[in-house]
């Protein structure tokens, strides 16, 4: 029951978790919001986020973890260190979910955090610095853009006011529904910046699945555009108007699609393009449609390659339309730069993966997390386990149990190396 | 306020319709199911619908004529020959709409009808043949597909027990909504072959206006093709999901979409391609889509060229779902061979109208129409007048007044002559 964790190298073998806690945690979690298909609804800032709030607060205040709740919701539990006069060692990630959610995207983050330290209660390690466990207010932004905006706002790249009158698809407004469910708390945003920061998370993509890999030691995070097209054309007969004549908005956002698809391929490395939304109007087999509305998103590790690939794609849009004699109107839905991971955290993560047995791989993230933003602020890494047939955002979303304690395992090591 | 009308080519003068009582009649019939932005809404067989039917069958019977009301509610009305043993000439058209219709598709012909029924009787003109004047059911096929069912029924194309049975995009069945709204006839179905029929319509397309042209020779209708496609193949991360790995229905659909213009310009002619409709499933913007549905109307006056269209179609989806490893589906949602209207009957058409000294195009129809049906029983033809802009099944849909007036003239010139 005594002894601190150990210089680097060390302490790795000190804290063990326990993986039928978290697993438990988990089930208990996937609870609220259950939609019944083995998937999860808790939506930002609707009843059920309040619901699973104060399930995991609860664990939080049972551990003795000192929660404090900022203005825009986030939650941060902490435990102290030895010396509390340092910079906390920061992990977390979020609760929330998008519409058809599944039941580890972000839970995993935040409830693996909690095994940490009940892991090192059970230990009965202090750790020299602070460790805090946060969980941000809204990563997904399926009810209020732009997703992972509570940690962006905690890392002062979003003002409080702007956040909060956010208005989301149901048209509620942020701060109304953040007051409405007793959530808005009073620790100041931005927050305090972390010594560092680790999150654990599922890969949501295929890569280690088909690599028979454990650990992910994630660099960094892609760059990413959205972007919404409008085609405004003319809506005719499909019988009776010649192909000459025709100004059909829903061929050229075709047409763009297809080209999406050519230019991820022609830059190839870690360049994705993927259309998935596509909108037609009046959307009648035989009328030729007078409006499309369609989405691009873009993505790569490298910024100067992704706003290549933005351009190309404005540039054919444009002589597309034109020839078609149809409008084309863009509409920025998000950017953001790609973000690469601390080299010493990233180094740290692969190497306690090794320590443990553990088949490791380097790889960027192609999904957003609140990591990134930390990332701002701080040392920021990741650890990723693998997602079944990389599916995520479904009920499908699955993780291997024996994943599930190797990432957790890996991210007290790392917390506790760090705290050290 | 004697005389028979003469034979050929001696008849064009004697019966001069008159252009304010067919405007006067389009205005009074637009006013039911007025969608209030210039357009109207009588989908077959709803209570609009049956309002412009009382509408037209009081005018019908107002001037003499004798309405007979079949058994899948077409309704021909007969103004008697002085030869009464001859079959019948007949014109007509459709007073149903599309959602968004215009005021002239398919109106035009019936009303247009009704104003050379005034202007032989003005003339005291008895045609030897009887003379027909019909409209038939469910036109448009927006609520009951297919379309043309009424002439189809009447023609002997579809079983009568087959037609009643047909549900609608509301759930409602045909044959409940023509005894709700009171017009289920008794006159059996197929009906009698006419001698001839010739029917007037607004072009729906944009060739007459561009040419300048008043008068069209219409010498028969496309072959129609319609097929739904659906693409089912696996929904995804759309930062998380490297491009060699997706089975991305979206862009299979694009891929689609883009063949059938391709393959329209390939084919050149009167081939025509449309991809109208288009729907992604979940239709996110940073998921890659599971599923897609489109549609594919294919049309050509050429059966083989057709044909030779829909395989090419089949074939290029079939190659480009089995690289990106999708399932695809098709159903026919309808095919109609090409048909081609009697010479015979074109000739007569195309000579009245430069007779009355009108400019004249023989043109072939890109769009289905009752005429089609009518030419399995009898010889048949078309007479056509500019649409601005090509726009049709649109509130917009417009026709020049002297245009109306021109046509309707023609119409009735030839009837005369058929007649005669």
């Amino acid at each position: 029951m005594s002894g601190a964790a150990t210089g680097r190298g060390g302490g790795a073998e000190i804290v063990n978790i326990k993986a039928e806690r978290l697993l438990s945690d988990l089930e208990a979690l996937a609870a609220v919001g259950d939609t019944g298909d083995g998937g999860n609804c808790r939506l930002a800032l609707t009843d059920d986020d309040a619901g699973g709030r104060e399930l995991v607060v609860g664990w939080m205040r049972a551990l003795g973890l000192d929660v404090r709740i900022d203005r825009i919701g986030n939650v941060v539990a902490t435990r102290a260190g030895t010396d509390d006069g340092l910079d906390a060692v920061m992990t977390g990630s979020h609760i929330d979910t998008v519409r058809t959610g599944g039941r580890y995207d972000g839970t995993l983050g935040v409830l693996a955090g909690l095994e940490v330290v009940r892991a090192l209660d059970d230990a009965g390690v202090r750790t020299r610095r602070p460790l805090a466990l946060a969980f941000f207010t809204d990563e997904e932004g399926s009810r209020f853009a732009p997703d992972m905006l509570g940690s962006l706002v905690y890392a002062g790249g979003m003002p409080l006011e702007d956040a909060l009158d956010v208005v989301g698809i149901d048209g509620a407004v942020l701060g109304d529904e953040l007051e409405r469910i007793g959530w808005a708390g009073d620790a100041a945003v931005p927050g305090p910046a972390p010594h560092a920061y680790v999150e654990l998370h599922i890969e949501q993509g295929p890569l280690l699945e088909e690599k028979g890999i454990t650990i992910g030691a994630v660099t960094g995070v892609q760059g990413i555009s959205w972007q919404e097209l409008t085609l405004t054309g003319q809506s005719n007969h499909a019988g009776t108007t010649p192909m000459r004549l025709r100004r059909d908005a829903g061929y050229v956002a075709a047409e763009v699609a297809t080209f999406v698809r050519r230019l991820a391929h022609d830059l190839g490395g870690h360049q994705v393009g993927t259309v998935g939304r596509l909108d037609l109007h009046p959307d009648l087999v035989n009328v030729v449609a007078a409006r499309a509305t369609l989405t691009v998103d873009l993505r790569n590790t490298d910024d100067a390659v992704l706003a290549e690939s933005e351009s190309r794609v404005r540039q054919h849009t444009a002589d597309v339309a034109a020839a078609e004699h149809v409008e084309a109107r863009w509409r920025r839905l998000a950017r953001f730069e790609p973000v690469a991971f601390d080299p010493d955290v990233v180094d740290l993560v692969e190497r306690t993966a090794e320590m443990r047995g553990h088949s490791v791989l380097r790889l960027p993230s192609g999904a957003g997390h609140d990591a990134q933003m930390l990332a701002r602020l701080c040392p920021t890494g990741m650890v990723f386990v693998p997602s079944r047939a990389g599916i995520s955002h479904n009920p499908a979303e699955f993780t291997e149990p024996e994943h599930l304690a190797a990432g957790t395992q890996v991210l007290a090591d790392v917390l506790v190396e760090l705290a050290s």
